[in-house]
Formats: C-alpha cells, sequence, structure tokens
C-alpha cells in the first residue's frame, strides 16, 4: 500500500521553522513505528508571492487537491500589508479552504495544566479548560456575494454578504453533533438570531438536525455577545461550541486566550469523506505568522507539532499515535522545558525551537 | 427656560425595578440641586408587545423624537422568544437607534476599585482598566439590505448585507477622534480588512480622518479576531475602541466582562447635534432583562443610575453633576453595600435593589 501523502505548505513568518520541527518528527514516525508519509513541499502566501506573484499558484491548489493532507504554517507579515486584497497572504489560504471545500474547522481551547499559570484568568477558572470550537468556514461573510467597495451616489460603499444555505448550516452541524458524541455530548451553538436572519436559519437548522438524528445530544442556543461573555466569565460550561465563520473567527480567538498560550493550540479544517478515503484537510497552528520574532529561534513549535497530531487521529486514523505525540508533549513541558512565548517573570532561560524539538524527540 | 425633557422607558424584567431607583435620583436632583426634568414614561419591548402588539408604539416613537434624551431600562425575555422577527422587544429597540440615528454608541468597561476582585481575570490585569468602547449603531449587519430568508433552488438560504458607506465611517469615526481627546488621545480602530471589503473601507476613510482632522491623535488599527484577543490578554493597553455595528457589539460584551461586574456599566447612544440642543440621545445599562431574577428586588440598579449619570454629562452638560452621581456610587461601594450581584463567595448580606437606591441617595 502507498504510503499516505502529505503536503507541507510554511507560509510566512515562523511558519518555516516551526515546520522544521514537525518534519523531524514526522522522519521519527517513518524511522521508530513504521509509519511513513510521502512528504512533499510548497509555497503558500507572501512566500508565494514573492516566487509567483500570486499567494497560492494553481499547481500548488492542485496538489492540495491531491494529497491526504496539507500541513500549513502560518501566512502573513507587515511586508505584505499594502498588497491590493486580491493577492494577500490571507488570500492563498483563503482560496485552499474554499477549494479544498473545509467547512468544518475544530478548535480545541485547552489549558495545559503545566501552563495555567500563563492565562491573565485566574487559574481556577481555566485549569483544566477542554473548549472544542468548531466553527463553519467555508462560507458566511467571508465568501458572500456581492461583495467588494462600490461608488453610490458622490460616496462609495463598502458591502460584504452573510449567506449561508440550509445544506451549509446541516452539514457543519453534523460534524459538530458528530465530535460532541465522542465527547461529552453537549453542543452550543452561537449566533445573533435576534438581530439577523441568517442566524434565525442558523438556529432552526441546528435544531432540526439534532431532533431528528442526534437526540442523544444536548443542545442549546446562544446569541454570539453572550457567547462571549460567557467564556470570559465562566468558560468551563462549554463543551463543544457550533458557530459560523465570522463569529467563529473573533470567538475562538477570544477562547483561544484564555488558555494564556497561543503557541500550543493546533487546528484542523476537515471536508467531506472522499469516497473511502479520509476527508480533505489541512491542519495548521492557531497562532499567526509572528514576523517580529521570526528567524529567530524563538518561536515555539508545539501548536504545530499538535496539528500534525490532529492529522494522524482524524486523517491517518492513527489515534494512539497522535495520543503519542501529545503525552510526549506533556511530559517536556512538565519537566519544565519553555520556549520564550512560555517564560514566566521570573525568568529563567529559554530553550530554542530546536531544542524544543530535540525534547520532543527524546520524549517520543 | 422649560425644564430638560426625559422619555423612561423601563421595558422589560428588571428594567422597571431599576428604573423606579434612577427616578428617585432624578427626583433628587429636582429637590435638592434644582435641577428638574420633565419625566413621561411609556413601554417599550415584551411590555409593549403586551399591550399594543408592536414593540415599540408609533406614539412611543414620535415622542422619542421629541424629547432631549431616553433613558431605557432593558428588554426581552423568554416570553417572547417564539414571536416572530418582526415583532420580537429588540426590534423595539432597533427601531429606536435608527430612526434616532444614535450612530454613536460608548460603552465604557470600567474595573471599580473596590469590585476588582469580581472579575474572571487576575486583578493586576483589570484593576484600574478604564476602556470606551465606540461602537457604529445605525448601520452594518443590523441594517443593510437585502436581508431575509429566501428559497433558493429548493433550499432556503438566510442572507444580511453589511454596508458602510464613507459618511457613515466618517462620523462615527469622528465622533471617537473627539471623545479621544477628552481621554489619552488614543484611539484603536477594529475590523476585518484581511477580509471583509467593507472593513478595508472602513480603515481607509478612519485613516483618512485622523490625518485630515485629529493628526493629534495616535490611530491604530487592528484586525478584530486579535482584538479579542489582545482584550482578553491585556486590556489596559486600549484606551478609545472604535469599531462597527456587529464587532462593537461582540467586542464590547467581551470588554465588559472583563470588569467582573455587569451589574455596574451605563451606555450612551449619540446621534448628530440637533440645531442649538444636545444631540439626540439614549442611555441605558449594559446588562440584559435578567428575566430570572425580575420582580424580587435582587437586581442592582447601578448601571442604569450610571446611564442616567452620563445623559447629564452628554445631554444636559453637567458634568459636575454627572461626577456627583459617580462619586457617591463609589462611596456607597467602598462602604460595602453590594447587590446579590455583587457578592463575594464569603457570603454576606446582600442589599436589595430599593436598599442600594437609599443607600445612594444617602450618598448624595
Ligand atoms: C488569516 C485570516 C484570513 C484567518 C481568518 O480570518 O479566518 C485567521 O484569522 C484565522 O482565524 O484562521
Ligand atoms: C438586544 C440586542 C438587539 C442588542 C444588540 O445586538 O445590539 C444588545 O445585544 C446590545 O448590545 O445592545
Amino acid at each position: 500500500m502507498a504510503n499516505p501523502s502529505l503536503l507541507i505548505l510554511a507560509g510566512d513568518g515562523i511558519g518555516p521553522e516551526v515546520m522544521d520541527q514537525v518534519k523531524r518528527v514526522i522522519a521519527w514516525f517513518g524511522d521508530k513505528r513504521d509509519l511513513s508519509f510521502d512528504v512533499s513541499e510548497d509555497l503558500v502566501g507572501g512566500a508565494a508571492y514573492d516566487a509567483h506573484g500570486t499567494p497560492l499558484h494553481d499547481d500548488t491548489m492542485a496538489r492540495a487537491l491531491e494529497v491526504d493532507a496539507v500541513l500549513l504554517g502560518a501566512v502573513g507579515g507587515p511586508k505584505y500589508d499594502d498588497l491590493d486584497f486580491s493577492v494577500k497572504p490571507e488570500r492563498g489560504l483563503l482560496r485552499l479552504r474554499k477549494e479544498m471545500d473545509l467547512f468544518s474547522n475544530l478548535r480545541p481551547a485547552q489549558c495545559f495544566d503545566a501552563l495555567a499559570d500563563f492565562s491573565s484568568l485566574k487559574k481556577d477558572i481555566v485549569a483544566g479548560l477542554d473548549i472544542m470550537i468548531v466553527r463553519e468556514l467555508t462560507s458566511g461573510v467571508y465568501f458572500g456575494e456581492p461583495r467588494g467597495i462600490f461608488e453610490e451616489g458622490n460616496e462609495r460603499v463598502g458591502i460584504n454578504t452573510q449567506r449561508y444555505t440550509e445544506g451549509e448550516i446541516d452539514r457543519v452541524a453534523r460534524s459538530a453533533f458528530e465530535l460532541a458524541r465522542r465527547r461529552s455530548s453537549k453542543v452550543c451553538s452561537m449566533e445573533k438570531a435576534n438581530v439577523m436572519e441568517s442566524g434565525i436559519l442558523w438556529r432552526e437548522v441546528v435544531q432540526k438536525v439534532r431532533d431528528a438524528d442526534y437526540p442523544d445530544i444536548e443542545l442549546s442556543h446562544m446569541y454570539a455577545d453572550n457567547g462571549a461573555m460567557q467564556l470570559v466569565r465562566a468558560p468551563k460550561q462549554f463543551d463543544v461550541i457550533l458557530t459560523d465563520n465570522l463569529f467563529g473567527d473573533i470567538l475562538s480567538d477570544c477562547a483561544a486566550m484564555l488558555t494564556g498560550s497561543l503557541g500550543m493550540l493546533p487546528s484542523a479544517s476537515l471536508g467531506a469523506p472522499t469516497g473511502d478515503g479520509p476527508p480533505r484537510a489541512l491542519y495548521e497552528p492557531v497562532h499567526g505568522s509572528a514576523p517580529d520574532i521570526a528567524g529567530q529561534g524563538k518561536a515555539n513549535p508545539i501548536a504545530c507539532i499538535l496539528s500534525f497530531a490532529m492529522a494522524l487521529r482524524y486523517s491517518f486514523d492513527q489515534g494512539e499515535e497522535a495520543t503519542r505525540v501529545e503525552t510526549a508533549i506533556e511530559k517536556v513541558l512538565a519537566d519544565g522545558a519553555r520556549t520564550a512565548d512560555l517564560m514566566g517573570e521570573d525568568g529563567g532561560t529559554p530553550v530554542t525551537t530546536t531544542q524544543m524539538g530535540d525534547a520532543i524527540l527524546a520524549a517520543l
């Protein structure tokens, strides 16, 4: 049987250096666990723009549609701030999401015991926190038409369209309910049904799917503004949160920051199952390209390595091997290894990106 | 000279009981400070729906356009959850905002020294916090057309439109810059210009207004998802935050919850100056109608009383009298009076809504 295939798109800023550590972990699986991948690499974001004048070359797009999973580092940086909207680094990522049809974005917000002190929240509020946000990723205001800046009378008007079909809501709701069954069977869906008709349809369809096919799931609905409040007030009341593309963008970042350690959080973006194969999938850390520290060996590679662990679990049915990676990381943290982002005020010497990779390989 | 006129719309849930305490404060100003108001009262939200089948009667709307300021309690409750979208309690409030053209919504997120322990955040992160969020309130996705649920092929689609004209962005930016001049002259504007064209126009116009007429203002721009993160991570980096209607809804609730005491936070919604007079204005607490505790004398009237203080400052040019109210409230808190929402885990006996009113009047 052919090896499963992986496309690595390291991207911009700290993307390449954290991805270097992921490659070492991938190599380790080939050597020690007889689990080899066919790895290819390509450019995305600013790096692709510099080489080809586009944030995602068509050949790269085609390759992403062929492989079993894509691993992405990060995109963007101040160098590209003044580029035209259509070729900004982010467009490369958004094109991947859309053309791979990755409608279900899983963003865990998990607070690691060894790091609970890093949160700006009180320890008892966040210790043990383990939320999974399921964010719709291929529709809503990110992709709705009409969109653009238009002349109207003697002024300009900026327009975007929030748009959800029943089918789009239905499929992402199912993915949240499936996931919830493997956790605590509790889902909270968030929208602004008190203000937006798209939110009314969202609420109705989510409820209908639950009633028809997931009666075992405890489903609640919350307005997104209250959701933001409740995340800050008492985040442990949540298990799975289901929400749309734009609310998901904001609420998942809010939830991520509750944990205090952004450098630790992975994400998975999944499509529909393709025939017998795994679903199309893209894995990436939640953190951005951090241009201010890029190239200095300061970046924390853990979020990116945990993204690979998610790939093992969701794309390659290797849940045990995923747990192996996660356990190794917990051990390394418990032993006290810290990259610069994880240093407390009391100081100590941070480890470099490569040293963190060394420690994780040793723990494996 | 005629007394300034006030329209009180107490609304639903705890609205009427917190407003009762405001009325006592208003009466105190007439008795003791020779500052009398012509007060009229009417219905809004579910209360108006129960009486008239609409969440805002046309006569009430007309009256709101005549008076110098409107004080609103709260709208909504589970009783009205199944009403049609067009007559939900919220529509009454949204109609007031729109027809009074209250484009600038000021939402202070202030952490009271005596209450810093109530925050879910660490004390040093929030003690002394004093942010002012300026939220655009009459446009964006709340009001953009087309909107609704439509048939498309054999499924339904929910549509809302995010829409901002240059003029709408310009005027709310000016209101934020004016306000910033009376504070620290620092404004951070938030949008998703990396994903939404309406955000690109927003960023461009805000920058242009700053460069042309407010060169003394230090202006920065931030993506709204990062804004949510930064609010949780280190809120004191902000002074004035300027943002649109939907992001403002979520971010201001997030910011409010950082302070730990929602029952304390007022808001002002201001229109353009009308001739020589003050701008059209509506003042309301940030908290909702809290149907679970309504009618039990447990509600905290402070946010609503502080909303009246904002009216003194922004509508009636009585900044000193506003400060008088604020100082009285600080004193009452320092003396230890606490409604149920402000009770710590260590217990003690909470004061009732009326007792809190008594204490504030005594302190005045
Ligand atoms: C980079 C940007 C386009 C993206 C988004 O807005 O979705 C990012 O914020 C994210 O959450 O993955
Ligand atoms: C009640 C509701 C319509 C309103 C809004 O979404 O604006 C509320 O959440 C607010 O922030 O004032």
